[in-house]
């Protein structure tokens, strides 16, 4: 029997990657993406995209409503999202797109979904570098994951413990796109805008599409989904 | 400004006290509870009254798809229950009533909401000497969370660390509902069974209420809910 991994997928660049680079070590994919309130539908619908294209054993679109309860993010609340014309005017700290315990909240899941499902790794498409600021995509995080993950699990407990996965952690946007591309990762389905115009058409000016947009120019690609209006690109 | 606790409460006798305790320790009290497909609807009920009896500054009542979709456990899937006649029949190992990674997504949703709350501390009920034999209720799982905890939110980043409080840990049963009853916590609102006759009355044989008419035996009380049947209290 394949080996078995859970991939968390939220139908971006960087999750679809992942998805990509799992698959490609051999292992047989179990999909987990979440329902918690996004303010836009696209996202799950993408998800599902990418999970189809890479024909999961299965998808797992968990609903989950801590977020929608708690609010106080701009990506699940009534907040504006930040908008720039250039990347180098990311604010720094943590941004108001910062949304609580998210990746603890999805690895959480992802642990009770593998142990089930007899996984023996999660994969998460976080990234310390292009991150944004958020204090749950750093190293540190990970690991303690992956030990409080192995205390807290039946399987732990018999042995066999799970491992927590973060192949991006130390890549710049433009290496996760090149290697993506290397991979054949499905970048056309794929969806990262904040604040996207009716239809789902990526805005190209929050955090977001700024980063993507400047990975995909560092890394001499070009991005194969449309956009409303595109900042300038500007040299890594 | 007082300061403030979430804690997890699941209208159970030990996540009672652990509100108990909290209270009077001086906290603010934030409760949260989860709509998690749980097979009897009278485990919310008990936990929407116990919060009422302790007039919670904000009870959130967190719906969460996990459990039900991953199935696997005899307290959200149509797997039987064992019973027992007395409490030296319990079984050893992990039982079926062992919900995946339980724990650790339920005090990830606690963290979330500690972050949205300001609060210092998340107080859990579990306890690893009468614990029925679940991986997360064990000492070291509380301290790796912690740990994981700190690294995975703003409030960690920022230098205020959440601490994560398991009073109950080393407490025999007994120990449990004596201190409880000393600080007058509302155990005639609680629920136990982990199958319930209709109306939520407790059944009396299952290791849940084995553990609990045992722990009300051993405090020299005795337990102020029904039952359907009880089992003959043995000596601790």
């Amino acid at each position: 029997m394949a080996k078995t991994a859970v991939v968390l997928v939220s139908g971006g660049l960087d999750s679809t990657t992942c998805l990509a680079l799992a698959q490609a070590e051999g292992f047989e994919i179990v999909a987990v993406s979440f329902d918690y309130g996004q303010r836009h539908a696209v996202e799950l619908e993408r998800a599902r995209a990418v999970a189809e294209h890479y024909a999961v054993r299965r998808h797992y679109v968990l609903p989950l409503g801590l977020f929608r309860e708690i609010g106080g993010s701009a990506l699940t609340a009534d907040i504006d999202v930040p908008k720039s014309e250039r990347v180098e005017d990311l604010g720094s700290g943590i941004p108001v797109t910062y949304v609580p315990a998210r990746n603890l909240v999805f690895l959480s899941h992802a642990v009770g979904v593998a142990e089930m499902e007899e996984a023996e790794a999660v994969f998460i498409g976080v990234n310390a570098l292009d991150y944004s600021g958020y204090p749950d995509c750093r190293p540190a995080f990970i690991q303690a994951f992956e030990r409080v993950s192995q205390l807290a699990t039946k399987a732990g407990v018999e042995g066999q413990g799970l491992s927590i996965r973060a192949p991006l952690m130390r890549w710049t946007k433009a290496e996760i796109i090149q290697k993506g591309l290397k991979l054949g990762a499905p970048y056309h389905l794929t969806h990262s805008c904040y604040d996207p115009a009716p239809g789902g058409v990526a805005c190209g000016r929050c955090d977001s599409c700024l980063l993507r947009l400047k990975g995909f120019a560092d890394a001499g690609a070009s991005d194969p989904v449309p956009y409303v209006a595109v900042a300038a690109p500007t040299e890594g």
